[in-house]
């Protein structure tokens, strides 16, 4: 454990040098089964929602942006037939994963860290040719290290206006690519500290376009961090929990624990969940709860007169607002339980503009009001419903499908990756795509993979 | 001015608003003198301290890192004969001009405006083929929305370990690119918005190399904010001052009028000071007493036998340090003391390695003390000297040469521009980049002092 001189100094051992020492340090072959599958499900739910998103008018633009800030094209963005330099790519491939606010979650902090991690992992290994163990070992460090570091600050950092995703996400970045391309613990230290100045996203951008820019600066300053680490730049080694540095500039006296205890036993990894719907993941208890009540009540919803939606501070605090776009409708409580309610399903395109401009839901909408319960736990939600003859039912869901009591079957998400395949225009080659994936730490490259992503 | 709906809902017309419409409705030939000259000088002394680092390992090593990852070569980068796409050339060229603490200061923020501005906007103005009279426009106002976001979260945002020439030194790269490439006010607005969630840099990094990247990335973000706004991307309209923005998220509570008040008429570009000596602003007081003592003691200064430096509680707070290498001395009460006492200089070699290892200046710095004196003004400071015969000498420099009341005259500049053009090996160029650089406003193009940059 790392401990701080009760004189004030320095550190004995910062949090950027234990951090550094575990992951440069970590050897594939010792990692637990658990762990391993983890990452290989954060993969496979990463790239099957940076498919899905292939068309958004959102990824091509960040595609035409990067495209002439690109050098030598050695890395794939996923389901663009394009390869770009791989800092470039991975900026594109993490948007295109975060996009629709579909990927993994890690609910203790509500950091999503595939997003920031994998895309710049992934762009370097097929740049240099590595292993498709060496590029999986690396992602798992990688969202370690995220959700360690965002587990430190939580939950002050984000409810402070910093998107997790991003601000901490640079460091899962950092560590990944420091990993794959095989810096010391030394450089590692130094890729941390400068992944560090380096961190950014708000909570106030999170309904526009701004808050991409930020998860895919993530990926690809992350990415930078390591490079500049390898040649040579240094950081403070504080620089995450000094006086000065990342955590308290960002408000938060770090719970250095929660960064550096049990580093090997206990794998914050393993605690990623995965959405089954496409909305900000304290919407699926809402989600989860509408729909019960409409195979409940059948053809009278169409009696439904109002709607109230008890839920947590941060349900409330995220979800109460006007719907004006897709961004809008996906932290929405109103369009949650709209959608769940008048059509009993909650999937990509109940989230798009044609569902956000309907008429009939938009009235749904005006009729849903929101409610704080501070007896509901994180993630939870009641959902009352009274009818124009004055009878009310309810529905309360305390752990939504997707959670940690109730994760995501390997089987479910393959089935998510087949929606994704086919809203991207990759179908035909989910069976392939799939299969390479759950296999991918047995690939000596991944050439077949990216051959697939093209 | 703006205001906040007192309900407490979006603002009525948010910061970004505001600054955009400013930048968006510019005129250059609205523009009185002074400010007009205020540019002239910060281009003038960006340039120089740029070309004086040429041969600067850190300088050196991002080129190398940043020259994989560029597209098309468009814009130059200070005098290293390469030219690179503008994203990887400004953060270059940020870094370079920012490196000694040498460039420019704008003392109510201790933000250093021109090294996150400057480059981005000729960068894009080189590539873009557009006028001298744009680009000196451009950077105009990116000083001045640089220096006014900073103002408004001044002076706490530092204080809590931001690196405000990189924090809000971004704002300025946006806002001076959105103007150069003609964005609407609108687009102009989102542009801030963006930037506002890639903002970064911590205090705590500011001894090691970290510092410079996230300098330079202050440089290339600030553009990518204005390219990604110019592409359609939106931001939250209260990025800067809402709840969950950039102000409140970095420890702030915004001060609205020092970011709007009186746009075209206070200018805080205008309040830009040039340093004389390649150390930290505060230190400049330290190093002027100590030179005058020596002046005044002659042979008497080996003498003498104990120093006290007393300051401000930001003198004490940033300089009171152990000296291990270059940057430590640039930001070294002991090490200024020192120089100034025993050599009575302190140009750009009395900071670099032979003085920060040779045995007697080591020496000399244990005898120094440095003591809080509350009494003292930002910037001030008074050096009393001991002599081994029990007497004293005290000197004290309330402004310094180079501050708001002594300003840096034109011939100074241009003298500190040749010193700078000469280390970095482009002495025989001084005349004519100076020449080029006070008339830029009148050039069709960039293209004569690239070809001399080059």
């Amino acid at each position: 454990m790392n401990s701080v001189d009760p004189a004030g100094g320095a550190p004995l051992s910062s949090v950027s040098a234990a951090l550094a020492g575990f992951v440069a340090e970590s050897r594939w072959a010792d990692i637990p089964a658990a762990p391993r599958h983890a990452a290989r499900r954060a993969l496979l739910n990463h790239v099957g929602c940076a498919i899905g998103v292939a068309h958004d008018p959102a990824v091509r633009t960040a595609l035409a942006v990067m495209r002439p800030f690109s050098g030598t094209a050695a890395a794939t963005v996923v389901a663009q037939g394009v390869r770009l330099d791989p800092m470039a790519a991975s900026f594109v491939n993490a948007i295109a994963s975060n996009l629709l606010d579909y990927d993994d979650t890690h609910l203790a902090t509500v950091l999503h860290p595939a997003a920031p991690v994998a895309p710049p992992v992934l762009a370097l290994a097929e740049q240099r040719g590595l292993s498709g163990a060496a590029a999986l070992h690396a992602i798992l460090l990688g969202i370690e290290v995220a959700c360690r570091v965002g587990l430190g600050v939580s939950p002050g950092h984000y409810a402070r206006g910093w998107h997790i995703t991003a601000s901490a996400g640079v460091f899962g970045a950092a560590a990944g690519c420091a990993k794959l391309i095989g810096l010391t613990a030394t450089q590692t230290m130094h890729a941390l500290g400068i992944a560090a100045s380096q961190a950014s996203g708000l909570v106030e951008n999170l309904p526009t376009a701004a808050k991409n820019v930020a998860v895919g600066n993530a990926a690809r300053n992350g990415m930078l961090a390591a490079l500049f680490a390898e040649a040579g730049y240094e950081a403070a080694p504080a620089a995450i929990e000094g006086p000065l540095g990342w955590a308290r500039a960002t408000g938060d006296v770090p719970d250095l624990a929660a960064m550096n205890g049990g580093l090997g036993s206990r794998w914050e990894a393993a605690r990623n969940t995965y959405k089954p719907y496409p909305a900000g993941i304290v919407f699926h208890a809402v989600i989860e709860a509408g729909v019960a009540l409409r195979r409940e009540l059948g053809d009278r919803v169409a009696m439904i007169d109002g709607v109230t939606v008890a839920g947590d501070a941060l349900l409330l605090a995220r979800g109460d607002r006007v719907v004006r776009n897709e961004r809008d409708a996906r932290v929405s409580i109103h369009h949650a339980a709209a959608i769940a309610l008048t059509l009993g399903r909650a999937g990509v395109a109940e989230f798009e503009m044609p569902a956000v401009t309907d008429a009939a839901l938009a009235r749904f909408r005006g009729r849903v009001a929101a409610r704080l319960d501070e007896s509901l736990p994180r993630g939870a939600a009641r959902v009352l419903v009274r009818l124009v003859d004055g009878s009310e039912r309810v529905r309360t869901v305390i752990t939504p499908r997707g959670s940690l009591e109730v994760p995501l079957t390997d089987a479910e998400l393959e089935a998510k990756f087949r929606d994704n395949a086919a809203l991207g225009g990759l179908g035909d080659r989910s069976a392939a795509l799939i299969a390479e994936l759950w296999a991918l730490d047995a690939a000596p490259s991944l050439t077949p993979l990216m051959r697939l992503l093209t």
